[in-house]
């Protein structure tokens, strides 16, 4: 496997980060996960332009321009001649030393990986996550950062409560989303997603699915849960419909039309 | 300088972690601070005992004793001939390949640095943090996790407004602790620090403040402060008296005796 380090293309094994990296201390970094379909990126400025504003956010000055980190995109992609699947770009902070303070001498650390990975469109058994929850207080929750670990611990207690996947509420006890996708509720006939400051992260397939439908954001409750004709998950490596929620069937427990529709037209 | 690195002291120069490990990709993984006083570790049975219960809470099996770190950080230590100081140890959950799912394969990463520091004992400047809170929900809060992003953007704040550092409210506006130390208030006399349910690390010195004074935890707010006697940060590192809060002088903007006699007995 290769993976582009800062400007080189190389084999894994033979490309190292320095420990001091503040992308390995401190999680102080972004990333973005783009899906291959055919050899190519898809909705690659959508998510350089994600990536661009999150660094903004925290406060990273990114070296390189987007054209540049498209080039090692289509660089990987070929390398591992990945047909289908997906590549990670992730942006660090870069070398550092001890504490909280950013350095100014540091230089960020860019990578990305390819990898080959069908389409997520398998039915999905959600439950509702009790160990803890999205943080809609911090614009962490609005970007993509290395800090992952909420996510992480949310997707174990799903699996192992016999489940795919968690469903994550806010502080507030409202829906955010899954452990690392957005969340469509058809209720009344029009899907809903929550909007991004009750934690949900702007996601760049949930963007394409409210510009090509009659979605729009509102807040969800679990009760609102209760009363779907159809549940579907979103992010860039597909589209899952949710069969049932904390063991109790959703839409028949069988794939609803406007998820399977969207499959179609879009993962 | 000498770190080290899954069992081998080396120049950090030549030390590399793969860009595939989950403490780079995710945060995933752990860390401790601890203080070198005297060319040796401060209360490193704690900060071991903090680091494996930690390890527990989000699934690492660490494949080293204690004991065995215990000596990588005096190996560290001697490496970098530091006699006042601090020393980190890094656990993360190791490589793996792409997705939040840990692999049964992963070996976690361990690293110890050691660097030359005076103890942290300066009159401090507080302001309450607007841009970010920490989550009470989230069992984060009580683990000293790699996912630092919102402190790190929480002291940038802090930083930005001209103060030496921030003030982190919980989710339900609550006071939690600064961006990497336990807060103490005296309050009617009697010293008080948030419980860890409000979002508050469990710090070692803040345990050694607990055992060592007529202090206890309980929740404490914003409106508390504006009463309090005396304000002061506590972490591994040092006790630092608080002399203003959102500009507004504390203890007469001079440093309490109870912050006074904790620096000489503790820190």
């Amino acid at each position: 496997m290769h993976i582009h380090l800062n400007g080189r293309l190389t084999e894994v094994d033979k490309a190292a980060v320095s420990p001091l990296d503040r992308g390995f201390t401190l999680g102080d970094g972004l990333f973005e996960t783009v899906a291959i379909r055919g050899g190519a990126p898809r909705f690659l400025d959508a998510h350089l332009g994600r990536l661009f504003a999150g660094l903004e956010t925290i406060g990273i000055t990114a070296p390189w321009p987007g054209a540049a980190i498209a080039e090692a995109v289509a660089e990987v992609i070929a390398a591992n001649g990945v047909d289908e699947g997906v590549a990670r770009i992730t942006v660090t902070r870069g070398r550092a030393p001890r504490g909280l303070a950013p350095s100014p001498e540091s230089r960020p650390t860019l990578t990305v990986t390819a990898a080959a990975m069908a389409p997520r469109r398998a039915p999905t058994a959600l439950v509702v996550v009790a160990g803890t929850r999205r943080n809609e207080w911090s614009p962490l929750s609005r970007i993509k950062s290395l800090c992952y670990l909420d996510g992480i611990l949310a997707l174990d207690e799903a699996q192992r409560r016999g489940a795919d996947d968690g469903l994550m509420l806010n502080t507030r006890g409202q829906v955010a989303e899954a452990t690392a996708a957005n969340l469509f509720a058809v209720l009344d006939g029009v899907a809903l997603t929550p909007p991004v400051t009750d934690g949900a992260l702007p996601g760049v397939m949930r963007a394409a699915v409210l510009a090509r439908t009659e979605s729009h954001e509102r807040s969800i409750t679990l009760s609102d849960l209760e009363t779907a004709s159809e549940i579907f998950l979103t992010n860039s490596l597909g589209i899952r419909p949710v069969v049932s929620l904390d063991g109790k069937p959703v839409g028949g427990e069988k794939p609803g039309p406007l998820a399977t529709a969207l499959i179609e037209a879009l993962a």
